[in-house]
């Protein structure tokens, strides 16, 4: 979703690497999961979904669209490596990585391995549930253990608008104020809300960029605020 | 929410292991967690949440409640090893395992480690969604391979009841029959669909059992009735 938003300005290169082995879900939502590689003199050449966007994912390389990754952290590894190293990216202007959520391998890995080119920093998502909230807590003390900064936090899901009778309901209780309090708690940015429209699963399942379709729905100005909020918080950055 | 149903039954012996590592919700979920390990002769005492029910999770070694475990695989797996063989289950009836969703470390770890004593088998949780979907197939293909016997398949956040109009609605809309038609593709046993109800969450979040709070609710109905057909699932099996 944040890679299509960022691929609506025509300017802009963007990258999507998928890094979620054992559970790619990536190119189903981008609407691609029926391709296959290539690979040039260059390397390996990204699946583009756009022609401003670019993605990788393990998906592309399996044999049969329900295969099962059964492969150890080491082995995970290596072949995010070769995602940095041995795909022809071309000249990008962001490079998106949808990690799974935990902090273990995937993690460490890609921050290793991008230490010294420099990340911008991680976005973290959010529900609005304490469960959920207890996993952030733990992303968040990673990144400061890992020394990268933290360029915000999302809440998805936030509230539910009944289709039949208009009632905004709160279907994710935050018992204890949600993201926007674990932001204030925990001295990161809340970068805002995006509710819960049933459209958005609908779109991500058919692989349709939801941001095209329905661009009158809050949902829609939700994530696209979300987003100036983050290339702000980018780009600002960059220009100090 | 399956290990309290099970421990509803006062002859039952159960016991509940998180083996997600990085990201361990359970004790949250069963309201114990600030409770601590205790060591006897005998290895760890499991935390107990009620008198036939002990849980063990690293959550209980932490330090403190956000701090991250960043791990790589072969660690998170030699705690596993230690979880089955150091810990003081007694006699049970039952052991839950939760893990994280994918076919990783913890799955081939856990999958190894209880070769010998056996696996009744697993119990598939999955979400209406196609993105959702996908990844259990991906999991169906990890039992196939490594013989590990498929219990079922559960379909939780089914559907929702406006609490204000009480009219019903699909938030995350099957667009392909969701986990029934999967269940039926694939040839495995459909358990039942469990609907979503925003106070699970909040039971989830405070760590109260949902069964006791609200027994007369649709969502509670649905919970027993999955426990049933998967004790007969389990019990049938052990009298052939």
């Amino acid at each position: 979703m944040l890679s299509w938003a960022l691929a609506a300005d025509d300017e802009l290169e963007i990258g999507a690497m998928d890094l979620d082995i054992c559970g790619p879900s990536l190119p189903k939502m981008l609407g691609c999961e029926k391709e296959t590689l290539h690979e040039s003199n260059l390397g390996w050449s990204p699946v583009y979904v756009a022609d401003n966007l670019g993605m990788m994912s393990i998906q592309f390389m399996l044999p049969d669209e329900d295969a099962a990754v059964i492969w150890r952290g080491q082995k995970k590894s290596a072949l995010i490596k070769q995602f940095l190293k041995d795909v022809d990216w071309g000249k990008l202007d962001y490079l998106v990585i949808d990690t799974p959520p935990g902090t273990t391998d995937e993690h460490l890995s890609v921050s290793t391995y991008l230490k010294e080119t420099g990340i911008d920093g991680a976005l973290l998502v959010t529900t609005p549930q304490e469960v959920a909230l207890l996993d952030v807590r733990k992303e968040v003390d990673f990144c400061r253990k890992a020394g990268i900064k933290i360029l915000g936090l999302v809440e998805n899901m936030s509230g539910f608008v009944c289709p039949n009778c208009g009632g905004k309901s709160r279907i994710f209780k935050p018992t204890t104020g949600g993201g926007e309090q674990l932001s204030k708690d925990l001295g990161i940015k809340f970068l805002g809300s995006v509710p819960l429209d049933p459209r958005i699963g609908k779109s991500c399942d058919s692989g349709q960029c939801f941001l095209d379709q329905y661009p009158d729905s809050p949902a829609s100005d939700a994530i696209l605020d979300v987003v100036d909020a983050l290339r702000d918080e980018i780009e600002g950055e960059a220009t100090i």
